[in-house]
């Protein structure tokens, strides 16, 4: 009997999601997925392309990073990963990819601004640019320090990780995280739609205005909080 | 046996289309088939992911919104399209989707202009955006009053619904309509071409002049009215 | 024995090729397909979808525009492909299509500035864009004042149609040409990847240059000519 | 037996892949596998179709650009080939596409910036774009020419072929090369990811910054050099 086999199944199926939603080019981009009782997730080893994936090769690392069973090496992002589990404890799932448009947002150090319902229909807010972190963390435990450099633009900003699921790494990438693997898989691709939309808004009309604050709570609460009334 | 099922066959093959034709990611869309005989029409349910759709999963509402048959909750849009089938008596189908370009536009609040024969195809006039609604009216039954907008936005114009078949919403996202549901998603789809072409239009060209007067009417005319001579 | 059924399987496979290279919307593109010793052309139907195609639907048109056979009503620009047969005598198939970037250069009325070898591959000069014809002509027999619409742009900048085979229409679209309809199809795709490929590269570099004659020069001649030594 | 069947295997394989990552229209690419104990390399014939390929049709081309086996006549790329194998001896397979966003920047003459870590993880440079080549040079052995063209502007910039494995040339397109023909195509499709993701940065903010050298030197060496540790 393997205990990990349910959150190996999950990273695995969230995993080949990605390039069937054009989110990855070969191996850029990776899933975990959280059993919050046994304290551990799996993710995917790194470096494996997508077509010789499977369940049983997905690795288990608990929330400090330390590898608990698998043969493989773990995605080179795996203590990014580790961190946010351990601070943020309702979150089952975590995806990183290199999603083309998010990335060139990310590269541009800013914010992605809320200009239409769609963005709405996600978050209140703009999507978050973590700013680089400074050359001294950079050199020393990296892939740590990218977790708590996600935390702290959340921080900064006053927005808890529950009210927005989705972050830039200031010239790296994006990060999206949810209740389960298939929701962070979901808002990558929001994501990565999101971020297309406002790069061509911008370019039909240099100065677009945000959305106005009545839409912004409208559409959201059409999605969310106890007067939603979007899905079944 | 179920007086709805073609309406409902309808509206589903509709919304299978849309997936197709690349307008809509995840659930952002909906499509309507109307039964004017029996004051109906059917539509998509809301939040449900395409792939585990089937016709008699179409929800039946009547013009005022209300559910005639159904179990699952109707699309969250599902007043827009009350609202416009009720005052425009000639329409058999409405589509709505966040496609890419044609969002881009609504985000930026500019109407499309008719820059090209590929338009004027289709309309005489740029595609209208629809501005913001007041917040008062935004609070309000939100969806019901984007029908009023969408129709005070061609009064304004002195345009009827059946010299032009598109709208963007402004800070949303684009509607289509036709005397059939396969004609608003095709009109969906040329409209989602237009709004690309345009954009490329203007970053090729900054000042690109609109269509002069007598290629609107001539590329219009052979595809409408008395004298078209397009199709079979 | 139909004696028209080679050029009817040559237009039809053209035509299919359309969707395939993604260049056509529905039904907004057309191939024809000449056979010189009989004096006329195989052509699409109007407006009928690609995937109700057949050989045996492709209507047959004498170089003056008059049907000689097929029950369906041909092409609504059959008498632009008749014009061009009958004054290029040695062009067996022509392409219309409103493919996205070539469209977009033809809306902004800018011939497409030869900025590199993949444009000089297939010819050494800016691909033309030809001025909108003036509102008599328009008011006229359209269709067949476009193919001297195109003859005129050819004969102003010195062009023969064996030098260049294709164009733009201005705020319409683009036409191409060649010995054969393959040959045509072929230089349609060409067209739409240099269009894009152009407009990238000012998206890059504002004042982009055009490339040096010696390599334009050196890259036709490459493919093309006596010493050409591409190919088998 | 044959004694190139391996190479020519590679090189069939490897050309296959580059119209599967939408790197190629028609036959505007082409790779090459090296058998450095022979000394020789298996190319695409120039001009054949990707459909109509077979291992046994890949030509084989010693150091100097003389063939030794096969009845096609090789790329018109070839002596480019032949110069690189010739003078780096630790690449085994080259591959030349106009892929459509890094040839754009070859045509915008300008190299590409490095803005992320997308472009660290394979680089710490920008992608240089090789200057056109004099026009004497033009004229003589062009393809011989473009061999040397790419080599000294890596000398120029003091980089070697081991620490880049792409490059632009001026108003042409990319090179790419690595330790094998699989490595070679791997970076032709990293490339074209790193420069749409740097044309649309530039979009999203004109100033873009390059990314800082602590983060360019902590992302190069997360996948190369001893201290690695992506992959398995």
């Amino acid at each position: 009997m393997n205990p990990y086999e349910h959150i190996q199944l999950q990273a695995y199926e969230a995993n080949m999601q990605l390039p069937q939603l054009g989110l990855v080019l070969f191996t850029f981009g990776n899933v975990s997925a959280a059993d919050r009782n046994k304290g551990v997730f799996a993710i995917k080893p790194s470096g494996v392309p997508y077509n010789e994936l499977s369940p049983s090769k997905m690795v288990i690392v608990d929330f400090d990073g330390k590898v608990v069973e698998g043969k493989l090496r773990p995605s080179s992002d795996t203590l990014t990963h580790a961190v946010l589990y351990k601070h943020w404890e309702n979150i089952g799932g975590i995806v990183h990819t290199h999603s083309t448009y998010a990335t060139a947002w990310a590269q541009s150090l800013r914010d992605i601004p809320i200009y239409g319902t769609t963005h709405a229909d996600h978050t209140t807010c703009d999507i978050p640019c973590a700013p680089p972190m400074d050359d001294e963390m950079i050199r020393g435990d990296y892939e740590y320090q990218t977790g708590f450099q996600i935390m702290q633009a959340l921080e900064q900003r006053k927005l808890s990780y529950e009210e927005i699921e989705m972050i830039l790494v200031g010239n790296h990438a994006p990060f999206t995280w949810g209740t389960t693997p298939q929701k962070a898989v979901y808002n990558s691709a929001v994501l990565e739609s999101i971020a297309q939309m406002a790069y061509i808004t911008e370019s039909i009309k240099a100065d677009a205005l945000r959305l106005k604050d009545s839409l912004i709570k409208k559409h959201f609460e059409r999605k969310h909080g106890p007067d939603s009334y979007y899905g079944q």
